[in-house]
């Protein structure tokens, strides 16, 4: 399993963007009590086609429907299939894909297609497939390969039907965990060379191209779109503001106001937090320990302060640090009988979950993804998603959110299958500002926001173009995880 | 079916305070297919009493961990047992109950009980029965008679059963809605004699009492606790603030921030509302009857408009009026694709929901308590709980609402079964001032707060007892329906 | 001095609602050195006439541009004008007058002559008049009687002049402060038979009102103008939540954010700051006697602490409670260096500042209206205004406010005079609700703000009058002083 | 006056960052009739020397006064005072300045002495010196170079008596806004031998170095402090967000509830107004042309419009958009009567003052920064500090916000004169990461906030050091001008 010298795990990576749980919320038709697997099964859409494997063709209706409420909430998408009539910036792309299937992805495929690509595509994780929507996508003409509850050879199985066609090879790789990105590289190395490029989403997908980068082993250009501003303010101040109250709401039924609340970090994901339960009436004390964000959070109206001064004290304890074991057992053995504890930050290392498993406490599980840790004196601690990340175990991501991310998907397959030979070199690139701005623009009409233009007078006082980019490639508000290249706009 | 000339509905209240939707979400035993009417059922407790009629006593431990969880967040009623642990305010009290019965209503039985109290108790609305709580309170012998899914006849039987009993008389009602004060005046007018009061909770039973009052015909007195300041404050202000962002999350996922909301009515409930929504980044525009309301809307940063003159843009439509038809049809008609429109103010009339079912009109409901109701032309309009309250149909009431609601209950039968001859007339009375701060007050050490007390020094310049009411009797900060009379201090 | 048994101090009361400090501050032409007292001036208008004694009538160009520029912040005194062009509710109307003399004013005089009356004027505070102002109103014609800088024997020679005139007399009373009543009653009793009404606007004018009336001494019908909901709210509420931030920014130009407030009292003043300093990142303590106000505190996410708790740690104390003492020597003695200590309250009680006139402390004053208290290690208490009120002294009252106040004064002298007999008795009254609700309408415009009209069936449904008022005579959200009574609509 | 080619303008370059309006407030002691020029006076100091040249320096007490209130407010400069005690970082350093000589310099001035620099000082502003603060300098034996009012002559020959010394030759440069390097460029070019770097603050002065830089001219290292993380955030969100609200309050004492607002530009300034003014209760408009920024000012709740559409209904516009032109005279023609129009923003050019400049239009100065400018037909628009800056003309700056840029001047002087050979190049540099978190957790103890500490586990988890930097160099979150290269920490 070591490629070229990297480690990859043998299991398929579980992207941490969107959960399964949520998304089957959805999924309404799944009752279905029928076991064979659709590796098994003879399936074919109404125009004949069995370039696919789905759990039941025959649910593509439901899925359907699905996807067009997705498509009133992605006017973005919408309007690049409109501008798409006259040119087709995808033409002759092929492109092999392997994200969660959702409405939202069909609709993202969909516009690919209109914009003149081919596509072919698997899941990224093993229990996030909508069957309707696949099975819709199916109908209409897409290879999928995908369902709900495959097992890891199922996994890698469908992946490699989507790649492993005749008389079809794929240009373009759009990628959100990085396992379709590793099989290509370990069975079909070859394939790399008409390769145009790979667009990678999600954090642990950038983090192995990066090593591929600095290994000097990556052999086409990529594109990380998970660092992108428009993606990155989103997916983390924007979302977490609203689901930081929604995912305690689902699981608690609490009350936000008057409670003392102690929010680990204070950045992007933790100003969010801390913002909404101000707002809600809440006490909020925060901690951290880079000295530039904890003055923010001073002069935000926060309390900073060390976790063990205010642990007694606290109703809620809320970790966003990207660290581990930011709440250790020594906290949880402090904290108030009825304290409720979750994270929002690194998949599940900020809580030491491992260590209340312990023969002297019990667990009682109240509801979905709601236990009480029980102390031999009585006290109950609330631990929520067993310390995975609230907002996709709890609450919904807003088909806006994926709205965004899908759209820069989208711009990012077509700069790097039409930038000019030598704009990108084989490195890992983010999206240049001025697509990273046109998918912010693309969003504006939802809000019946109208942009000002600059006057030829103002864009040369500025020494700006007067279509952008407004900022510096380099202008960002977030962290990225490791040095980064941009590309030039086209 | 009139009473002393005054019309009751023959059907059950269902009150408007706690909806059944919403309990019935924790009743996770009850998919037993027991079809048995629990009237025809033999059960006995282990005590052996056979006095009560619950669905299956064998479900007493699942309530009882229901009760327990309940306990943790009624500090005030906990407190209230432990100060009730020499003297017995209820001791000699028969108390015949008719309200919800949910776990947050038995920690009120079995405070009533610890503070001197017999009780016999049955349900308010016949599907709001938590099955596994009237068992657990029947197996430590409260005579209980309700469960989920009564018939008319039922409820009635049930009601009749709380107080048709041999060598048992009550002498203090506690209902809410007024059906049980309603079945005694009908069937057992003589019991008036020896009952010394009534509490009724809900506005609707509120209503009926002033009515009587006002033909005379009220025979004891009476305690309105739904007009206390606290109870108002929290059931509207403070509870619809959180529970406007959750029953719009949990229904349709949307996100608030760049919304563009119309909020009709600037009440306590509208102004939770606007709040909320506001600190989402959502813009929220206001409509108003009343021009010292809506100058408080301008003050507090919101546009006052007419609903006309913002129909066409707004994403969101919420009504919070008190009033009737004020979104008709052709304000829905004039609505844009995917608008979402709900109720949090009036029982179902202020959505002018009858209108929408009209042939060219297709209702497409996509999740519990959503609707799509779909025009000729395409157009969606997102329609939640049919127009019924938000609040109650699609979010929960947190235990400490009912924690304050439960404790003023509890406080109005003291007062009114110990308040010397005299005190109280056969009128409709407020809950006095102090024992409104009372409630308060038992209330703060939920949030560690302390209050500050006055030196004799300052209580005398300000001309106050120490121990309050800081306020008059008649400080409110809510208009109440009929002219009321408020009850003094004990 | 006394009168029938009541003791008035023979000082002219200062008025605490709009300070000279302030006032003063636009009284750009003020530095003329003549010291000849305007009593032994004698000065005509261009008219000729002399009916009238100012400090210089030359200056009345200057007030004349003040009261253009106030005209156009007072919307609703204007709108009045207009709607009187037709009939005048105040034919015959002989008003004599006794408030701050200033732009204001005189946009309301003027108003008041428009709608019909014949007005005599005197200041109500030695120090408040705005010069010019003064002599535009002598010019137009107004007999006014006031200048800046006055003695004592000249504010009672001025009242005097008012109201001792051959062949006028007055037939309505608006006073600020009880004075002019007092000389009334002291003085001409017998003109009482011919006076309709008082209209009161202070608190220390109200409260002897309602003293005269406990005593069966009151003569006339009063009216309490300064409970009215309206002018409440923006008096405390809104002008506060803006006036909080700028005394303090002007006396001590420091930085908000991340510093620590205690405030004691959350009533309409203290909710009016807290909010302020909360959305500027300031991290707010509340101190409460009531608890129903502190479970309020909390819910907004203050937490509610004694003073003593925080004493030591937090960097300005904001006292607004009515109450005497609330920060005493010994809180003072506790307080970390460089703390701001001011007072939003009661005239200057809370603070005892007296306390701090010891031999060990040193006073310096660094700033017009900020002292530092300075103890013997060294340690500065930053004491704003000597603890007199802060709003008033150290920041300006916005024409807004007090363009409520006028019309407030406006209406009420309009109902009191039209009033049909026997509507109102020798009683204190509240501005009914309807009028309330009318000076906030003609305030709304202001604000582009449009009114929603209740359709006939609402109007049946809600039983009100589709003009109003649309809440009950006692709705009120803040307490008074004695009990009231209120006056039904005309 | 070109120097090696590039044109420099001859007058004095007059820094923006503070206002001589604002800072002469203080000056209690100018009212001296005194005119002779210091140039032509014989002074001493108690110690003798006469190395100096201030306006009186017999106020040099008034001034020592002023320093030590300041130095209460500068909590960082003292605690590196405090640290200096054993080492001296800048022992041998002879440190040349030119800056505003305020208060909150000589806390530095006199900091930087305490770490072992000798220090030569001029004002960078003709206007800006507190002859004061000068005299209590030049007593304490600095040569100090300065006062209010010098001509342009006095300027330059101030900045050659610092330089231009026998026997000392500085090696470190301080400068704001450029004219003293300037002035060493044209006159002693040499003297750049021994000069180990520069530190600029001003936006002016660092865009001339990037010239420098650009033309391969700058032959030193040079330090941009101008765009340090924690002094921009400072300078522009926090800072702006309070100043708005005293710019307004202090000239106009309007009322900000209710008000309608449109904020022309939505970068930090933008941002810091638009949060204040929505909290103050005003309905805020947002105009942009970077659609990113445009998408956070929808998530934050406000409209995003073109200003054309709503410059008819606002009642103050604000610019902060860093353009020019912004509001052009056809807006001016079109805005209501008493609408307020201020700059936040780029220094006066976003207002396009000069076309108001025209016959038609009548100009009224009514207060200090106020003019009315009035039309033909009697409408008014309220233009402050004639579109200068508001927050430097009519609010002031607080001592904290200075007190980050003087630490941050301190950390720039002490890295680049202990930097080792060839760690800095002839180029312009940020501060390194780490100091600017070290100007920010020096800050930290104000606000009694506690940092936490990275254990060792959780270090190595993340791939930092404990101490920090904890974000890369390049981390920023605003745009800076032209590319910038950082410095590696010591």
């Amino acid at each position: 399993i070591s490629l070229h010298g990297l480690e990859f795990p043998r299991k398929p990576i579980f992207s941490l963007r969107v959960s399964y749980s949520v998304i089957s919320a959805a999924s309404y038709t799944d009752s279905s009590d029928d076991e064979t697997s659709p590796r098994d099964k003879q399936q074919k859409n109404s125009k004949g086609s069995s370039d696919f494997c789905v759990k039941n063709i025959k649910q593509a209706e439901f899925g359907r429907r699905e996807i067009e409420i997705a498509e009133q909430e992605m006017p973005a998408l919408m309007a690049l299939r409109k501008r798409a009539q006259g040119e087709k910036p995808l033409a002759g792309a092929k492109i092999v894909g392997c994200t969660h299937i959702t409405a939202q992805t069909a609709v993202l495929m969909e516009t690919l297609g209109a914009l003149g690509a081919q596509c072919r595509w698997a899941a990224c994780n093993i229990y996030s497939t909508l069957n309707e929507v696949a099975a819709a996508l199916a109908e209409s003409g897409f290879p999928v390969f995908a369902w709900k509850g495959e097992s890891e050879d199922d996994f890698w199985w469908c992946i490699d039907r989507c790649v492993n066609v005749e008389g079809w090879q794929p240009n373009m790789i759009l990628d959100d965990g990085g396992d379709l990105t590793h099989w290509i590289y370990k069975k079909y190395p070859n394939m790399f060379k008409k390769i145009k490029g790979i667009v990678e989403e999600s954090v642990t997908g950038v983090h192995r191209l990066y090593q591929l980068s600095k290994a000097g082993k990556l052999c086409v250009p990529a594109m990380n779109v998970n660092d992108s501003v428009t993606k990155q303010k989103f997916d983390n101040l924007y979302c977490c503001r609203e689901s930081i109250l929604d995912g305690l709401k689902r699981t608690t039924d609490m009350m936000f106001g008057g409670k003392q609340v102690v929010v680990c970090g204070y950045g992007e994901v933790g100003k969010g937090c801390c913002a909404a339960l101000k707002a809600m009436g809440s006490i909020v004390y925060v901690t951290e320990i880079d000295p530039i964000c904890a003055l923010q959070a001073c002069m935000d109206g926060f309390r900073l302060v060390k976790l063990n001064e205010v642990i007694r004290q606290v109703d809620i304890v809320i970790t966003c640090t990207g660290n581990k074991n930011v709440v250790t057992r020594e906290h949880l053995d402090r904290m108030k009988n009825s304290c409720i504890v979750c994270n929002m930050g690194h998949s599940n290392t900020e809580i030491d979950v491992a260590s209340l498993r312990t023969p002297e406490l019990t667990w009682e599980r109240v509801r979905s993804q709601v236990d009480h840790v029980i102390w031999p004196d009585g006290k109950r601690i609330v631990l929520l998603a067993e310390g995975r990340l609230l907002n996709l175990s709890c609450s919904t991501v807003p088909t806006f959110v994926l709205s965004i991310t899908a759209t820069t998907q989208a711009l990012a397959l077509i700069e790097l299958y039409n930038a000019p030979e030598g704009r990108y070199k084989q490195d890992v690139y983010l999206l240049p500002k001025k697509m990273d701005e046109y998918v912010a623009s693309l969003h504006l009409p939802t809000f019946d926001a109208h942009l000002t233009e600059l006057t030829d007078e103002q864009a040369k006082y500025l020494g700006l173009n007067k279509n952008g980019p407004f900022k510096p490639n380099y202008y960002r508000c977030l962290a990225p995880t490791p040095p980064l290249k941009t590309g030039k706009p086209g």
